[in-house]
This record gives C-alpha cells, structure tokens and sequence, in this order.
C-alpha cells in the first residue's frame, strides 16, 4: 500500500503500449499524478487568442504516465479508485475553427480563462459555474501497437470525458497490456454532458488515485462506479461506450447493462430490459471527440442491491 | 381561475386540429384530467401476454382532450405548470416484437405487470424502482391537418417521452392552432432516459395542470422548467428537441440553449457556447418513438440568476 508522486513531465501526447513506464507500482499502491493542461502547458493566464493559435497542437493531451501495475495481464480488470482531483484556481476554454459541435455557427478562434474558487467560477457572471474537477482522459495502453493519437477513446478508456469520473469515483478498465500501462490529463474543473464547444473548463491538476488488480474477470469496456455529482443525488453505476454513431454507443452501452444486471444481479434478461427502459439513463458524455461519440448508461446504486462487482481485488 | 375536471373518454388516439374541443377555458384555470394508460384501459392487471398481443394498437395513446384555451392563437407561448400527477397502484410494461431499442435481442412479446406504492415498486425484487409519475405526452394540436399518429413528437410536444415533465415542473409550448387544443395521456410512473424497451411503467393518472397563455412570443419547441428530479439534485431550464438523428436533435437542441442564454440572460453569443460546454447537459430522452430519437439539453437553472421567462403571462 505504498504511495508514490508522479511529476507531470516528461508528458506523453500518443498512446504507445512500447512507451516505457514512468513508475512500476503493486496492487494497492496509490499514485499522486501532477497533470498539465491538456496543452502541456502551453496555455497560461492571461495568453491571447494569437498566441493559442500558434500553440503546437501536436502536444495535445499532455498525459502523465504510464505506470506499470505488476502482475497486470491483458484480461484482467484494473481498479482505478479516484481519491481526490484538484484544479490550481484557473484554467481556460477555447474556440478551435473546424471542430466542435457548433462548428458551423462558431467559426472564430476564442480563447477563455476562467478564475477557480474552490467549488465554483463566477468568470461568466452572471453564470455560476459549479466545479467538479475529473480527468477527461483515464486510460491504460491499448491493444494496438504504435502511436495513437489521444483524441479518440476506446474500449481501453481514454479520451472519454465522463463527467463522472471525479473525486470519489471508481473506474474499472479491462487490461489490454502487460502492465496495464495506466495514464491521465485533460483535467476539466467543469465540464457537461457533451463537452459542445470541445473544452471543458481546461485546466492542470493534482490527481490521487489508488489502483487495484482483479485477475481474470470479464470486463467489455469502461465501467464506472460513481459519487454523488454536483447535480446527481445519487451514485449510479455507468457503462460507458464509444462509436463513430451516437445509437450504436448507445446500444453497445444497454446491451452492456442488460448483461451487467444478469451476470451481477441474477435477473432475467427480459426483467434486466424492463429495469433498464424504467430506471437507467442515456447520457451524451462527449459528441465532440471525432470521429467518436462517448454515451453513458447509468443506473442508481440505490435501486440495486449493494454487490462488489470484482470481488477478488489484489 | 376555475377548476375544471375532465374524465377520460372518450379519450383519442390521433391529433387532429379538427377534433371539437371537450372543454374550453380561460387562462388560469386549472383541469384534472383523468388519464387511462397508454392501451386505453385495454391491458389490465393479471392480463396475460397471449390476450395482450390481441389488443387493438390503433387505439393508443387514448389522449385525454382536447382543451382549448381561450384566446389562444399560433404565435403565442402556452404554459403548462404540472401541478399534480398520480399513478393508480398499477401499471406495466411490455416487449413488443419489432419495436424497443434492443428489438434484434428481445423478439419475443412479453408483458410485466407492476404493483406501486406511493413513492416506489418492488415488483422487480430485489430492485426498488422510485417512481415519479409524468405524462409521455402532453401537446398541442399540431399544425397541419388531418388524422395523425401520436408516436412521433416534434414542436407541437406529443409523445416527447421527456420524464422531467413530473410534478412540479411547467411546459412551455408553442401554440399551432387557434385554442391550442391541448390533449395529455401516456402517463410513466417512472422511466429512464431512454425508455428503451417503448414502455415505462404504463399507467392510468390522474393529472392536474394549470394553463397559462404568453402572448406573441417566441419559442421554436417545447421548453421545461423542470421541478427537483428524484436522482437530479437541482431544477433546470430543459431544451426538448426531437429529429429522425439522434445528433441533428441534439444540435437543434444545443442552439436553442445558446439561443435562450443569449436572448434571455443577455451572454454573449461565444459566452453561451463556452457555459453550454462546461455545464449543458444532453441526455437521450427517448430512442424508440421512431423515426424521432429526443434530446433534451439540460442546464441547472442554480447556475444561473432566476428568470421569468414569459413575463406577460395571462
């Protein structure tokens, strides 16, 4: 159980499972990330719109890791409990022509910076911005070998900007190298379900996350245990899923549901279907990661039983 | 501000502008409608699966209505404040072959039959299913004529399927026919976003609403001012947007809510984009009313100073 420090450079912008890791931990450890931005740092306080545009995009998402989990082998599930994530009082959001979801109506380069209080941001006042700071990007290496870029996510986690992966979450993720090969950055002090203008509010952060390894368990994808959000009452169990199409992810995410409750929580099929049309919720996490769409599934904790979903945690 | 009590039948299953209103009343007055569910009291509890699959569909959604409000005309706001819903104790839910969103899985028809005290059911044990009953559809008559079918929304309302729509919420919806001719029915004691199996728990209700009439004002669809949801902490300002894609609606959905912070909150146009991103929300209100997918755009009106959004109300 022992903790370790990670500083945040030297960032790694490309998944790459041959990338040597930072830092070799047990099962059980837990790791303090310091994480840039999602530019690496190239955004400061203060920086004009002219120099944004002038940034190395290439940089992006400025991750911090890897870390090597010993003993962790692809089909096995990595618990990633999210113990504390803490914005430093200021962070930025961005027009970037050609991307976001109202592209075609927002075709300036803009560049926002936004002053943190502790649990919320008065820059746009009127507005009152309440803050939950999470970590878009929580991945370990995937299957594939050679650079990827960071944008898109996957079965292995990623770019997936769930808002719900903050403080007091857990993340399960299905291993897919030796190692595990864990990473995070694009930490949002804010984001909503869709993250429309491709930003949410940008920012570096200090992340403490503590890591458990279940041995051979099946795990489809990104499956997250959440806490109560700012403006959810309750914790909810979240099967996240991404595709080129909206309704497929959404699809893949109900088919995922409907299994969860029948493999963990014995129901029918048919009873696990009617849960879900009554009870679980679809949401759009992210509808600006192209060429992928993120939709969660979540269902409350309260309606169910309490299980430990991968009992055998080393 | 007369109280009127309007009981269901003869209830209708299509809209139509031409359908003689059942009750006219004056801005202000409220109407108790007695709501059959969806089936038009055809299903019935203790009904079997075999006699379900001979019940006549041309009858649903057995709407109770229409009411028109007097002075109503196209280009005016109709208010609707959800003063009251309640479910009967009973309702259900059903597998249709060849209609839900996992309709490749499930082929066979099935129909569950739920027992709801006040707040809850346990008919799925060991679930605890919280209710919040709400009508899937509340609507005015549309603006083209003839008989049609209640399963597509669109601007008009109809079978929007949004569950927000519970007590203590209001409706705003723009008014297509002179009198409005507003109808209700459909009633969920619970659904998910979603509604993926085309049920929530069908339910008879009854269903108390008060009307209030915003005249020349401009509104493209239907809006929510939601009440405290059982797992959504705070009330919010909801965008309701219904398309044939699922992201179509969802950016018809997105430009309204920038639309509204910029004409209602006076934001800049690029400060609404960057609050929609770091604190709108998208949810899948309904995948299964083909061909409509709906999206609501959700953004918690705690965030933003109190509006009176219609403010010459009659």
């Amino acid at each position: 159980m022992a903790e370790h420090t990670l500083i945040a450079v030297p960032t790694h912008s490309r998944w790459n499972a041959d990338l040597a890791p930072r830092l070799t931990i047990e099962p059980g450890d837990t790791v303090h990330f310091e994480c840039q931005d999602a530019s690496g740092a190239q955004v400061h306080p203060g920086m004009t719109v002219d120099d944004f545009q002038s940034i190395d995009r290439g940089r992006i998402h400025a991750l911090t890791g890897p870390v090597a989990i010993h003993g962790a082998q692809p089909g096995d599930v990595l618990q990633v409990d999210i113990l504390n994530v803490t914005h430093r009082g200021w962070g930025w959001s961005s027009v970037i022509p050609g991307l976001g979801f109202l592209k075609q109506r927002f075709t300036e380069p803009f560049l926002f910076h936004w002053n943190l209080d502790a649990a919320t941001s008065s820059s746009l006042a009127p507005a009152i911005v309440p803050l939950r700071p999470f970590c878009g990007i929580m991945g370990v290496a995937p299957v594939e070998h050679g650079e990827l870029r960071t944008r898109a996510p996957g079965i292995f986690g990623g770019n997936m900007d769930v808002r719900e992966l903050a403080t007091g979450s857990a993340l399960y993720l299905p291993v897919q190298q030796p190692g595990a090969l864990f990473s995070c950055g694009d930490a949002h002090a804010a984001q909503g379900d869709g993250e429309i203008c491709i930003n949410g509010i940008e920012c570096p952060a200090d992340v403490s996350l503590r890591f458990h390894l279940h041995k051979r368990q099946q795990l489809a994808g990104p499956l997250i245990e959440s806490s109560p959000a700012l403006d959810h009452a309750s914790p909810a169990w979240v099967v996240v899923e991404s595709s080129t199409d909206a309704l497929t992810a959404a699809h893949n995410a109900t088919n995922r549901m409907v299994d969860l409750l029948t493999s963990r929580w014995n129901f029918d099929p048919i009873h696990a279907y009617l849960l879900c049309s009554v009870a679980m919720h679809l949401h759009l996490s992210q509808v600006v990661n192209e060429p992928m769409i993120t939709v969660s599934a979540s269902i409350s904790k309260s309606i169910l039983p309490q299980r430990t979903l991968f009992p055998t945690s080393l």
